[in-house]
């Protein structure tokens, strides 16, 4: 079969490689949608650890094709997402509900061969159904969704509240619409490009900032009556973390989802965060949240065909990850 | 009566001044036992907004000696400890639980006249009820025993666990106490100064660590196998906000208390925060704990005269707001 | 000016009585309009404790005419809605943050002169401030909508959630509309009448049960696979309490809202409750919610407009009160 | 080697069985310590669903004898207490984090081979490491400890406050203990036995009430000035739950952890709960609490051995399971 493989730091090519076999307590799943997710540039640029040779891919979406033994919950043909994400369950964070934590993870798409592929072999425990009739690109968002779910379990948005939203990407797209559904009044969504700020009030933001051209702090406090009750930080840059605890109210909640660089320090002032009780709270993966992210995909309460830019065969996947994301991109999506 | 005044900036005295009355509302105490804080120095170098002149003076106890018109919960005699943060109680903090962060707050011995003194007048909601026979010098420590118990519902101990506190003045002695008190299996105490390190062991703590001599982040993560479950973060300065945050475990609390330099500016690595999921939750002041920290502190199960390295009369208190606190220093108490 | 006043038990007139004067931090209210409640016929048959004569109305909103000695938040002219229930501040539970808890609670409309009124003198803390623009009717709801606000923070609903409601009467009506804001995927309302099953349906549910022709227990469980994540009480009779918690799902919350007569004694199964680990968590009153109800009755994301069945003047008010409500029943404003 | 078996409805006895071997990821265990527990009687007379025949036995210590294939946390020798719940990892209970309420959960001691017996062979992750030098008598009671922990993560307690406890058996005097860690102020135990009551008091708890001679409800409204911030019924009986609920204070938690007969009625006051907003919190079984009580057993933080009244040999387990618990009970402890 096809696998696009991650050979050595910086190389990457679609070649045949035999197809996997569902070893006891896997199945094998015919891959029919994944995602290309910022974290597979970093994983090319040998920036984010990962096995090598590896078949990256951790966001995917597909039918069961065969059941390896001792597999009871599947017998084949039903449509799955894959939670990549594989908790030990016996070290100390597993054994106290924090499996995101886990010493040991390990992922498929990672340290072992993921959804970039015609096919992947995983352990069932990592398969969620899906009805069998969804459009498998939604059911290749349930990974990304998994993770904002879990930032909005931190966030404690409550009804007729305000969220602002730094970062437009996927990410930030989807925390819109899921600030939205949690029944936020105001949901501002801050990002550079005006297609992005455009997309964002088309999906149910109410307002959408240029931090180029606005001062964003003084925007949202006048807007919101002295800062946000919630901030939500994806764009990942020092400048957002600044400007997001800046315009988040007193009392209120910073979550921080973006990823900056390992090793990079930003200045924070801890006196305003004393005397204006902002809590930071980072959220990171997606513990016990791939099981709703699978329902609320299913649910079809969220636009997702907006979010996919473009779609690509096996064979552009190296070319798309080796390269910086266009203007305008948002979501590539992989059919192969 | 006599008055410790702040009566410009740097300017200090103990003076005479008119006995107040309790007016509508209010009752009028007989001062028995007022403490010395940190943030008296503050104010008396005016690096924290007063009213000017003004009788400092925030953490007292005494007993009612007459009540205004409309009292109805006291009628003398009474022994009382006073909560000075006066919440006004209709602002969007005050009716979102939050009088902490009250837009219009003031407070007694700071913004209107306070405790040291032979008498003061205060609203009656401000008043706490004491045992009749509790000694006023406990009483007095209700008021930073109150901020510490926010501090400690923040930080969220479970039986068991292990917290690390940095900083031994007052504020970390009795988070110390507190930290034991909720069954905290390791409390570890960070502090310069070798007497307080001894103060701490004798108080309850399991381990006492000089920052000037050890590798408190390795000593802590070594001690507890990866990081504390809680840090309280006491001493305010930058330092403890680095070493504190990156000895926290992952998926911990990192509760900040201490009181930085407004403006002040500390580099934080967003990067660790997020993968370790550390959540860093300030603390400030005391809200809906006043209550509980008067009936701790006349439970008897804290530890409060080991506290109390110094006691004097009105006439000294200029002097000793005046200057630095001695090497060993703890608590000053005044007796008008 | 006109009120509706309770004279004694079971009598009840419009008359003449003197315009209230606004006292001291006291603003003196216009009433716009102002809703009739199911506690209100409790009060009138003696069932729920009241001065007497006293004029009912606690769910009330008007323009500020003046103004008494001390207030400052207004300026005369301002829409508001009134908080009806007036906590003392200083009794344990105001100190333990459960205001609506209060041991010496005393309520606009049950205890002193309430909005069934051409005027009403009510204290400035007790005013939430409108938009000018609003409509009066709309910022009559903020007073059951606060309560059905404590409740849905009590409930805990997830985006992609499931929330039963067992009543729907206006509460139920509003619940239904509070769970669809929060992201719940499935919104079941169970009541008798098929109008207000229809309405339901109109305002958002996904479906809804009639309690007489179907087994809701198992009508839900089938629905969510296993019972509901959360299920609401809006009707306080017996069997919605046994219904119910029956159709809670294993983990979940079952929020005690609906008032059964002072009492009453239902059976429960306590094995099932514990095996099932069904937490039942009753939510009474309007702590801290009054703000936000306001602020959402203003954003406009509510229907309002048609739970409103009838609008009368003063001087139907006895009549409406003194009877059972009609079939179809919703909610009844009184416009003075 | 030896083992007490369940062969049939009331039929028990210990006879020579084959040793078991440690399969792939499994451990064999030598037991050194296990606990008698009331579960066990009610799996004897076919209350509780078991498989037959099977070695019961759920609560035990011992040592690792030798490991299976794939094992690697583990190399022999090794003292460990057991978990003996296991969750299924995969059903929607497991992926919301509630394995206690995993919809296939087995159970060692009740659906496989458990401890009454020289040797069992468990998974892997249901062992967790205890200290080399501990009494393994201490490492048999991290199992009903780990429930306690459970229900006083809901209960909630603060330092300072008040516990009133249901019940004086081995839960119980555990509990007692719990909220004593927990910093309660007052800790109340009521159960019918004097000498339990004296325990109690010699464990820390503040007071103990006879039920069949005082007014309990009284006596603990009284003491705590309105009813205690939290009830933990830990007796099963109807007349634990109605007067533990009645002396919960407003506001407070009761927390259902007693197993009363399946399908018994209870009768409860819908008004009264909610009026008073008191919280029915159940709690079942040990979901990621096993690791916190292996560690709390191994600090020496809870006095044990006074709770153990008998310590038998695997011979007399059938007999003292066959009848109901003497006088004075409280601990049986098996010694193979
Ligand atoms: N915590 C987790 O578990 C987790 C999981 C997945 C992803 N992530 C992280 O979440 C972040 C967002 O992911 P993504 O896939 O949406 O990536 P992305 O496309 O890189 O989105 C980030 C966007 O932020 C915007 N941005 C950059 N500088 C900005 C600034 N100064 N102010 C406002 N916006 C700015 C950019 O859009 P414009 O060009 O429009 O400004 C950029 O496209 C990434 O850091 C990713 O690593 C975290
Ligand atoms: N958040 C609130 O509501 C609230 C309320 C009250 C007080 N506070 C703040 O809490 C803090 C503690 O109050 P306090 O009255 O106890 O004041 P304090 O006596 O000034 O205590 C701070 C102590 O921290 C220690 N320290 C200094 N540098 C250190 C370092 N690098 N590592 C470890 N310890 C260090 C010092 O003791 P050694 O000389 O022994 O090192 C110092 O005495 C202050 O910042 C105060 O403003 C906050
Ligand atoms: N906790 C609080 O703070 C608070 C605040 C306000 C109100 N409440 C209470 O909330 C409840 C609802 O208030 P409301 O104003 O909406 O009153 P309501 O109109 O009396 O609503 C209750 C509705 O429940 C329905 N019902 C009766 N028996 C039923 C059954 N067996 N199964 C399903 N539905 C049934 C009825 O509608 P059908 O005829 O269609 O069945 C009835 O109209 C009342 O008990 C009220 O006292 C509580
Ligand atoms: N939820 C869970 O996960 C879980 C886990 C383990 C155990 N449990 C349950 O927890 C309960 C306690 O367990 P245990 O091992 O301690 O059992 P136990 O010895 O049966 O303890 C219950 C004690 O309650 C006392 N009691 C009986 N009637 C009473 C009354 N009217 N008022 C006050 N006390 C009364 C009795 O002592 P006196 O004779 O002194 O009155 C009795 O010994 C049991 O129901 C057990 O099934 C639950
Ligand atoms: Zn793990
Ligand atoms: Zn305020
Ligand atoms: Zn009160
Ligand atoms: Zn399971």
């Amino acid at each position: 079969m096809k696998a696009a493989r991650l050979e050595s730091v910086s190389e990457m090519a679609t070649r045949s490689v035999e197809k996997p076999i569902a070893g006891p307590g896997e199945i094998l799943v015919k891959v029919l949608a994944a995602g290309i997710c910022g974290s597979d540039r970093h994983m090319f640029k040998g920036e984010y650890p990962t096995a090598r040779p590896v078949t990256l891919g951790h966001e995917f979406c597909g039918t069961v094709e065969s059941i390896g033994q001792g597999v009871t919950r599947f017998s084949g043909g039903e449509l799955v997402t894959i939670d990549p994400n594989i908790a030990c369950g016996i070290c100390p964070a597993c054994r106290n509900a924090q499996p995101n934590l886990c010493a040991r993870l390990t992922a498929i798409g990672v340290t072992r061969d993921g959804g970039f592929a015609e096919h992947a072999a995983v352990p069932e425990g990592q398969a969620f159904l899906l009805p069998a009739d969804l459009d498998p690109v939604h059911g290749a968002f349930s990974e990304p969704l998994a993770c904002c779910l879990h930032a909005i379990d931190k966030a404690e948005i409550r009804s007729g509240g305000s969220v602002a939203i730094l970062g437009g990407g996927v990410i930030g797209l989807l925390m819109v619409q899921l600030a939205k559904l949690e029944g936020a009044a105001k949901v501002i969504l801050i990002t550079r490009q005006a297609s992005r700020r455009q997309m964002a009030l088309d999906l149910g933001a109410t307002h959408a900032f240029d931090p180029s051209a606005t001062d964003t702090v003084s925007a949202v406090r006048d807007l919101t009556g002295g800062g946000a009750d919630v901030v939500i930080e994806c764009a990942g840059v020092p400048e957002t973390l600044r400007t997001g605890i800046a315009m988040t109210r007193r009392g209120g909640n910073f979550v921080l989802f973006g990823v900056t660089p390992a090793g990079l320090e930003v200045p924070i002032t801890p006196f305003d965060l004393l005397v204006n009780e902002v809590t930071i709270r980072p959220a990171y993966l997606n513990p016990f949240t791939h099981d709703r992210a699978a329902a609320l995909v299913a649910s079809g309460a969220l636009e997702l065909d907006k979010l996919v830019t473009k779609t690509i065969g096996l064979d552009d996947v190296a070319a798309v990850i080796g390269q910086s994301p266009e203007a305008g991109e948002i979501k590539v999506i992989v059919r192969p």
